[in-house]
């Protein structure tokens, strides 16, 4: 019987940098009565997409309705503590008592860092810590839910009203000695959000979220410990906990769950795409792959496909561009775009770097650097402009402009693809910016009623001039070449791009109107 | 009370690509008696590190030593299938039926894709699944140990010593109609491997790993149905499978548990290095940076390094340019040389495009797009020596090179660096070429004995001459450059970085040697 021979390489390099980094572990000991597993596995769901490892140990099982309390011993057995990184979930006393004597115990491991979540601010959870002050000590940061804070103050929620109110109730409630930070979620003061008090250096911080999704305080809680794992800052850490559930709910699932594993890619999308891996030869060739969808023209097909189209429409059209063929458009306004669009260039020159780089032919890559060229060209008339209009002297000018919302959130967009995306994923990002300003000027060639030699006939005349048009057609060229040579299960992707790149191009026109 | 009010923002846009992607759900059904939850945990590591949502279903839970069944309501329940991507891991009787059943109601559902892992090929489990041959037919691998398949087989441990031996024994344990595809793990023909057998294309695959690490089957089976849900082959599924596992083994922690999380990125370093969210606004003025280690001269520093040293003097007292000095190395030797250093510059060109687009200033930007212009001259000078003395006529040649693997290691190297590199961890990547051949060149100036006008002489003129130690300062200035720039933490990943390149670059030119 005949067979392939496969071989299966050892990790590429880009893994084997990691081996080095000691990978932290993480122990989660909780203490809750309902659903402990499925919190449990929530927990290594978490843990997991921060890349930590994770041991945990359980008060109770819950095996259908009856629920079960783990013996002593196996408590004992399971709660490790030897990475030095424990978040307690509402523990039982008996768990704060093995946990007090591991840490007494165990004289080589690392002084505990201990991010605990609880039910109760006040007396309760603090008697059980008094009783083991070295445990207590330990704990770094408390994380309740404001509900939790409202029950075991003695103000109303009406007068809670303030984070200063909050501040104050927080102080009282933590006694001397113990917990000095704390972390209260679903607040609501003007917008929802979470605040965080740090007592032993007095910051403060309330961090608005931009959703009234209710944080689930136990996420959170792990998410920190596992950025505190990672060497950040207990600040930091708790930034970047906020910023993940948060993230994690506004991407979840249809099912409404939220997705913790929204920046995970499969390792296998990497080792297909690398020729150093023998993955390839694993092909069946009975495999075939479905035809290209596209026939006509793409960009055509682009301009007119559902997911585009609107943001395509709104962008071309722009009043931005009409106030500028007729001369009406406030000069400041005018001045912002310059100064927003010399900066944005820098970005575009960029990420047509990155796209030479990742071009399938030697000839792609050195067309991306004569663009690259080419956008010199056009940041040195918008310097030019800048220093005969505008006043601007200092060279330092140009480096320093203020970069706004509409800007960032571009770049932002710009340089993810750059990292992630292919090389036709590029080109699908690239090309908007190229064509639409082009077929937004074209509209008005011959027409413009802006005063002659203005800075506004000129800026018409440079993207309805023939050599631009030449460039467009180039542009145009590119598109049916990625359309022909992406995969087909790209082409959706493609679309979805360039439509996204459109309703930035709009965004930053707004921007510009708006300013 | 004072405190900041900082904005955590929507997610990226780079996160928000994911949301329209359906992210996959497996249903993990496991019947083992031993260490179940140990058991999910585990699964629920490697299926949240391939990005799938997980759901559980235990048959067991061992409490302690005790070992209590789960009712059969709660079976019932917690059994989801909705996913249709199922792992079946030594499923109970009842665990088999309950499926059945579900598979049978659950009318909407997709037609589920099933892997399977036994601790018996034979008999038992295939009685078990003849009674419902709802779920047999839904099984498309079963995952088994090779040892499993010597148990139930009636061959000898001796006479079992050939893949088509093993594939006769598959073919006779799998009755008709039921499981076609199979995965025998920890197999020992010549490598240590394993053996895919597809009954119904009859392609079989030996994947030899390059370690004699037992592969955990449960971990193989979790990760094929993991790449599986996201539309993978069956074929490319188990390939990725067993490269993970055995990554995982590799990459293991320090305990020697494998490390399934080696593909994953902390989020919170993305949050901190993305100028749009406010993650800075939470630092804390007291916090204060270590200055950096490094006072000398930072090439100086490298090379005298213990993690560089070794392969900085293997490299730059090569043979290869010894052998080129006097005039003695084989001519073949040198043409391949040629061909895959030709091939090596398109690769470098790009790193430096890539570079270029990581470049904090733009200064730093047309530098790089300088020496991807100075390397197109490097690869002109090889076309010109490929045709004058090596016959070559046809440029279709130098798009066709055949690319050795010294060449590929090498470029997997730049490119990994490339996606996930820092701009200084690009420069460190990217000088060791510039100043190794440079060193290892000058060493022979004046000393050259190969043949005047002569290939040789005229290489080594090319890395020895003025203009080219000019080029060298400007390295080593750069080197200066990101050693004050960089975070001190950085320094050390950069000192392995640079040594790693300078191992690539002897292995390259043994690589020659070897030829």
């Amino acid at each position: 019987m005949s067979y392939n021979t496969v071989k299966v390489n050892s990790p590429a390099p880009y893994f084997c940098l990691n081996k080095n980094n000691e990978q932290p572990e993480v122990s989660v000991i909780t203490g809750r009565k309902w659903n402990v597993q499925t919190k449990i596995e929530n927990d290594i769901k978490v843990l997991t997409s921060h890349n930590c490892e994770s041991t945990t140990c359980l008060a109770y099982y819950s095996i259908g309705k009856t629920l079960i309390p783990t013996p002593i011993e196996s408590l004992t057995d399971s709660m490790v503590v030897k990475g030095g990184f424990i978040k307690l979930d509402c523990p039982t006393n008996e768990q704060i008592q093995i946990l007090e004597k591991k840490i007494k115990d165990d004289k080589k491991s690392m002084e505990p860092i201990i991010v605990m979540i609880s039910d109760d601010l006040g007396s309760v959870i603090f008697e059980q810590l008094n009783l083991v002050s070295k445990v207590a000590s330990k704990i770094e940061l408390l994380v309740v839910d404001l509900s939790v804070c409202l029950e075991h103050s003695n103000v109303s929620p009406q007068s809670l009203n303030t984070i200063e109110n909050l501040l104050q109730i927080l102080q009282e409630a933590l006694p001397e000695n113990i917990i000095k930070n704390i972390l209260v979620l679903n607040t609501n003061f003007g917008a929802h959000g979470s605040v965080l008090y740090l007592g032993n250096t007095g910051d403060s911080f309330n961090l608005q979220s931009n959703t009234s999704d209710i944080l689930d305080p136990s996420s959170v809680a792990t998410s920190v410990i596992a950025n505190r794992s990672h060497g950040y800052e207990i600040n930091e850490s708790v930034y970047g906990a906020i910023e993940f559930v948060q993230n994690s709910y506004l991407l979840g699932l249809k099912s409404g769950q939220p997705n913790y594993m929204y920046n995970i890619e499969l390792p296998l999308n990497h080792m297909l795409k690398d020729e150093c891996f023998e993955a390839q030869k694993m092909r069946i060739s009975k495999l075939v792959r479905s035809p290209n969808p596209i026939e006509e023209d793409f960009f055509e097909y682009l301009i007119n496909h559902m997911l585009v189209k609107p943001h395509w429409q709104s962008y071309v059209n722009h009043d931005f561009v009409k106030l500028i063929a007729d001369g009406t458009l406030d000069i400041n306004k005018f001045r912002f775009f310059i100064e927003q669009d010399y900066s944005y260039l820098v970005d575009y020159g960029r990420v047509h770097c990155i796209a030479g780089s990742k071009a399938p032919k030697l000839e792609n890559m050195e067309e991306e650097l004569v663009i690259v060229g080419r956008i010199r060209d056009e940041m040195a008339q918008h310097e030019k402009r800048l220093k005969e209009y505008f006043g601007v002297t200092d060279n330092s000018f140009f480096k320093n402009i203020k970069r706004g919302p509409a800007l960032n959130n571009y770049s932002r967009y710009f340089n993810d693809i750059a990292k992630r995306g292919t090389w036709e994923e590029l080109v699908a990002a690239l090309t908007p910016c190229m064509m639409g300003y082009g077929v937004a000027a074209l509209k008005y060639k011959g027409k413009v009623t802006a005063k002659k030699g203005s800075l506004y006939e000129e800026w018409i005349d440079i993207y309805s001039c023939a050599g631009y048009e030449d460039g467009m057609k180039i542009g145009q060229g590119l598109l049916n070449h990625i359309a022909r040579t992406a995969a087909p299960d790209q082409i959706e992707r493609l679309v979805r791009i360039y439509g996204e790149v459109c309703a930035l191009e709009t965004k930053f026109w707004d921007a510009a109107l708006a300013y």
